[in-house]
């Protein structure tokens, strides 16, 4: 039997879920892989809040760098989380060619090209399976499962805490800031929320997940994001009767040589799988061109899932520090190419929900309908109803494919038009084709 | 670059797909692993057929045990099927030390003792990922992603004939035969269809998942077998409006270290993920410890979904062979007892769905109920109905938990009651928790 021998950073929720898993599992580990795991030391500056966990005298301590140091220690799990010191610890352990674990979307998303490379010069790995979707294995999925695969498309759910809200608004009909404010109560969302509901987690996980696919750092930038703050009931009953339920998803999609991603709230049809995940749960569909559609589901977040997550990267870490193999395909599938190419937002082509408040007159659809067609978009439906406003209705337009720019242009003319009253709500309608 | 030199045995559907995804994403496999994957000799006794791939001269072979040992090849992979010839050739590649990819859950499900102790014994190694749920990476997810995990539960759809055959009855209210006989035609379902329909698939690829959740060579006589062979379209439509549908499962769980298994037609709410996959698509749901509920979603069966699966363990052999690892978990796992505990199959408690015919008077139903009630069968609700057959009534009703012994003792006394005129029908309903 051989051991390896683990340093964690960050005595956290998912720290404590780690250790505790290794803790009540590590014999089961240990028979299942032949490898046995031991944590020799954990870093945390909180040396008294009670995690519930009996460690042995000495292995708590406020020094992280001397964790990093120690040649009893064979690999790091950061646990930290933010973009700062995280990054000094993760750049130190890599240099000294220790293999880092980590859970940290928000460091790989915006210092990615630099940790793989570091990690690369010093022959040495990263294991991030949990800063994708938590619990779920996906990225080991993507990157070794479907390895032969090109990818099409990836469309994900990744946010818990908003799908958590979408689901609750859907259920109780009650409006967004009052789902949101229970939910921070309950501690599904947290205090400030933006980094949730404004879909920039979503987003952090979406550029790992199409630099995986494509095979270089995809910086934020290239993704274009849209939360779900201030999402009306209205678009949720909407969708409901047109059959149809609303996700905030991260949309990925690999199109001649371009990549085009994402994050946006977005009209899925009720009968696709992954209009079925609820609550709190995670979601990634992937199409190959060999496997077809598949997806993943699980629990994105969590003391315990997470910590499943980071458990199997250790022992993956371990295999491979054991055998030798240095820097591991997790890393070099994040640089097979200097740059990748990106579609133009603008050139996206895409289906459109459109809702309106018209005066109430025939004219006023006409004027919309003309603007439309000058646009090249094709109208799918109209359905009109009475508006909440008197001497207003409120217009349902669902669109055929037309370019991002022409929607743009044409909401922006709707918007002066004097027989619209409100601006209009446009939202993404995703057929998955 | 390193390269990886491929024989494969058998050209058969799977075959050509592996051999068509290698010639059309090799390039990309070998950017993303830095291993370059060349099929260097193919081994089917039909020479002739056109397969739609070119192949160089001289690759096409009939002499399997040629190729096993050819030293100008690294690794085998199996794509026969059946449990014959192909074993004979596994075991001789396995005795040459070469590592061994298959698909063939039969053989690995009646051998697969014998076949992972020979691969330990000559420290190489067993791939079998597309012997389960096709395209989909679910023992790989399961033997790394939740290595940190004691496994709960799994609940598989793992034929897609049989899910293609619900899912068309449920649609369209045809009779099981009508809708086989169309099956066999679209080249759903095989001629004869007997494997598929009576559940013996479901349960080679039960038992593979049994055997690597808890650690040794489950035998097929460990999991009772029943398929969906004439399902009444009423069970269908009672199940709908009674909030479920019938999927065709394989029930695994861990009980107190006891392994409970079985494939059986169950009644799932509507409300599961598992309930919505459709079609002949596969879905394997693990509930583990600390990640919680996970689920598997793709294409079980087909050229290249399979192919895409074959490819995956095709890459991890060789980067095991290439770096030296020997045996790897993918066989250790299924070797880490001599011997598991099995729960008996009468003592499971399950909640049952039965439907009786039952003489239309007052005192039918109370016979029924002293006899349920006298077996420790709660009743959760019954519904009746006016029956097919003039002064019978259709009585449904559903149970709460009991054991499988009381309810098979229930039944043969309800069946010799007078007021019953046909044999009840008993399914299982399985809520998932």
């Amino acid at each position: 039997m051989k051991e390896i021998r683990i340093g964690i950073l960050g005595f956290g929720t998912v720290g404590a879920g780690v250790v505790e898993g290794i803790q009540k599992n590590g014999a089961l580990m240990a028979e299942r892989t032949g490898i046995h795991p031991v944590v020799v030391k954990i870093a945390d500056l909180d040396m008294t809040t009670d995690r519930g966990i009996a460690l042995p005298e000495g292995v708590l301590t406020t020094d992280a760098m001397s964790v990093i140091a120690d040649e009893n220690i064979d690999l790091i799990v950061e646990l930290i989380g933010g973009t700062t010191i995280a990054r000094t610890f993760m750049l130190e352990a890599l240099k000294l060619g220790k293999p880092v674990i980590t859970a940290n979307k928000a460091l790989l998303a915006d210092h990615g090209e630099e940790l793989y490379q570091t990690a690369r010069d010093n022959h040495t790995g990263i294991y991030y399976e949990a800063a994708v979707g938590g619990g779920i294995p996906i990225l080991r999925s993507q990157r070794a499962g479907l390895v032969g695969n090109q990818i099409e498309s990836i469309y994900g759910i990744l946010n818990g805490t908003c799908n958590y809200i979408l689901t609750r608004m859907e259920r109780e009909g009650l409006p967004f800031d009052e789902i949101l404010a229970d939910a921070q109560q309950l501690g599904y969302a947290e205090t400030p929320p933006d980094l949730d509901i404004d879909g920039v987690d979503t987003a952090h996980k979406a550029v790992i997940l199409a630099s995986m696919a494509y095979g270089a750092p995809v910086p934020m930038d290239a993704c274009p994001v849209q939360g779900i703050r201030g999402l009306a009931d209205q678009e949720i009953s909407n969708a409901d009767e047109l059959g149809y339920r609303i996700k905030l998803l991260a949309i990925i999609k690999g199109n001649a040589g371009e990549v085009e991603l994402s994050v946006e709230p977005a009209f899925v049809p009720k009968t696709h799988m992954i209009a079925s995940v609820d609550d709190a749960f995670n979601a990634v569909f992937v199409k190959g061109d060999m496997v077809g559609d598949t997806m993943y589901y699980g629990r994105g977040a969590g003391r315990s899932p997470t910590g499943s997550a980071v458990i199997g990267d250790i022992m993956e870490a371990a295999a491979d520090k054991l055998h030798g193999i240095g820097t591991p395909v997790s890393v070099t599938m994040m640089l097979q190419k200097d740059e990748l190419k990106y579609g133009s937002p603008a050139n996206i082509e895409k289906r459109c929900y459109i809702r309106l408040s018209l005066l109430d007159r025939p004219e006023s659809m006409d004027k919309v309908t003309e603007i439309l067609g000058r646009h090249h978009i094709g109208i799918a439906s109209v359905t009109q109803k009475q508006g909440p406003k008197k001497g207003y209705a409120s217009v349902v337009v669902l669109t055929h494919k037309a370019k991002e720019a022409e929607f743009v242009a044409a909401i922006d003319e709707i918007n002066v038009l004097k027989v619209s009253d409100a601006d209009p709500i446009r939202m993404r309608i995703e057929d998955f084709e």
